[in-house]
């Protein structure tokens, strides 16, 4: 589509600011939706965003086409949307993107956790849209950034090699097609549950939240997340975890990465234990922990990653007790039942189906 | 039975010095038993132990009547056998004991953490044991005290009131008047479900250590581990941990005193939340964390306390999710079965009985 795809970025936060000015520094048109339009307001008025980056980094003044935080408008001029929100919000997104949504469109979950495009496509579904739509998802943010001031984003980095998959996966390469002039680091994820389940950050980001939740609460955070946090018992229960996981994949014939693999392939970082592998990430060291358990490392997720994770073994038979645990104990620390919250089988719209449907369904057996 | 009791203590660790020397100090002829002799010869060569304390705390030379590692010679002479060690030592104990006991002996463990009398009473019957031997718990161990020679101790304090029960409980009053002239600090604790359901380091200990792991690792346990290792999250993971605990105790006609009402009535220390009285509890400040998670938090109180509690929740329908979470990561972070190795209800042997048996059991409705 070349420089002429038209954009809509769908959240204005740190993220969704670095994509919709980025893509318009590209020469890309670009629609900027927040659902609060204060949030978005000081954009609207000067007409972009500013970037600042370092080294060969984009940077200038990132014109925007439109600011909106009426989703009719966001919607029905955009070739590709590009969801930045967090992934408690995709369904609310979906909703009340159904209406407006026409055929030929792409959208794309950046990125989606797990089950993120199965999410969308159901609530599409039960939200009667006819329009054949193209959902995709990625298996991590392209962009990280921090948002400073209301019209102004700092892009630390770009990353180099991004899987993304489309629902089904007969679509992927058309998606690719799509993007690739505005990202040529988006490559092929293989399925939707390839990249919902290649999801590190299940694993990492509660489990390490919970076992030092005494420290975080007490020191506001104030401690090497990755470094004193992960110690050798800390690490051995994020093997567990990540054996789960895996397990999972394997349960419904998916070869996930493990994150020892992970650490190698996007750091080159190895170890015999997966405790001296993220001790052997240079880039672990300095990044502080949250300042409070109430921080998206649990309340995105445990219900949107681990909740969809332990559904699956449940439903296909894999003992997920690590994964439980953890679980439970967000659902005490936060009086919240992330269960009922979750991506449960039932709001992925999968719970009726057998392994090979399911596989049919992402990998493109679709009706 | 006066001065004239004859006390055997068995085991030489920081507890059982403590005992040993105070009993000898008021004028008991006592056996001290170690299972290691290396252990007890500094004592043996010197006949006692040195004791210190502050205030009118027992001080002196506590002579022993007999220093031992051979079991059989600890038995026979004793006519209360007062058990300070590990509870996973308790089956053990049992075992090598029961060719040696006879009718008449008492046996005190001090403590039992949950199902120790019970466990000792199934150990004995599978040792085909026919003395007509009394067993009873306590809820806690008597003496703050720590040893820091071979044949030193320092007491920091003797509790004031601690529950006792006997198995069964019509034994309780005569165990009781057998202890008064040593121990006139012991108290009818009704049964022993309500000392080992009353077991408030079953809540506190392991979900403490493991909410905190990082930083106990990390840190060697410098921190405070009631002060900084209880905020808010920690204590509300406690609260329903203690809720589970006091419903089990429910479910079998027990009611167990909640960790506010333990708060208030061994400290006076009150509040609206675990949180608050816990902080307003002046003695918890200034105590450090563990050094290591290799501590008896969890090695002894997942097993014997955590185990059990849950188990009997099992058995008679009550959800101890909260509970089993945290037996969980307890059994990864040691890369231990802790199921295995704890009190289930075959190993207390009570696993064919129902509520109403379970209470004649342990109440005096013993064939």
């Amino acid at each position: 589509m070349g420089k002429e795809t038209r954009f809509t970025v769908l959240g204005a936060g740190h993220g969704g600011k670095a994509m919709a000015a980025h893509l318009a520094l590209q020469g890309f048109p670009v629609t900027l939706w927040n659902r609060t339009l204060d949030n978005i307001l000081v954009i609207a008025l000067r007409g972009g965003i500013e970037v600042e980056s370092q080294d060969e980094g984009p940077r200038g003044f990132g014109r925007l086409a439109q600011v909106t935080s009426d989703m009719k408008e966001a919607v029905q001029g955009a070739d590709v949307l590009m969801v930045v929100v967090p992934s408690t919000a995709h369904a609310d997104i979906a909703a009340a993107a159904a209406p407006h949504l026409r055929d030929g469109q792409i959208v794309v979950l950046n990125p989606g956790r797990t089950g993120g495009a199965l999410e969308f496509r159901r609530v599409l579904r039960e939200s009667d849209c006819q329009a054949d739509v193209t959902i995709a998802e990625t298996e991590t943010l392209l962009y990280a950034s921090r948002s400073d001031g209301p019209a102004q984003v700092r892009i630390f980095r770009i990353k180099e090699a991004v899987p993304l998959a489309a629902l089904p996966a007969t679509r992927t390469a058309s998606v690719l097609a799509a993007l690739a002039s505005a990202y040529p680091q988006f490559i092929d994820g293989t399925s939707v549950l390839h990249t919902g389940l290649n999801n590190m950050g299940a694993i990492f980001h509660p489990a390490l939240a919970l076992l030092n939740a005494g420290r975080i609460e007490s020191t506001s955070g104030e401690f090497q997340f990755y470094i004193d946090g992960v110690t050798p018992s800390v690490a051995r229960v994020l093997e567990v975890l990540d054996r789960e996981r895996v397990t999972v994949a394997a349960a419904v014939g998916i070869r996930a990465r493990t994150a020892m693999e992970w650490l190698k392939m996007a750091y080159n970082a190895t170890g015999t234990t997966l405790y001296e592998a993220i001790h052997n990430q240079p880039g672990y060291y300095g990044i502080t922990a949250p300042p409070t358990l109430w921080h998206r490392y649990i309340t995105e997720d445990v219900p949107m990653s681990l909740v969809p994770i332990a559904a699956l073994g449940r439903r296909y038979g894999v003992a997920v007790s690590g994964i439980d645990s953890i679980i439970r104990l967000a659902c005490v620390v936060h009086q919240t039942d992330y269960w009922r919250r979750g991506r449960t089988l039932d709001k992925l719209g999968i719970e009726q189906l057998s392994v090979d449907e399911l596989n049919q369904l992402v990998l493109g057996g679709e009706a």
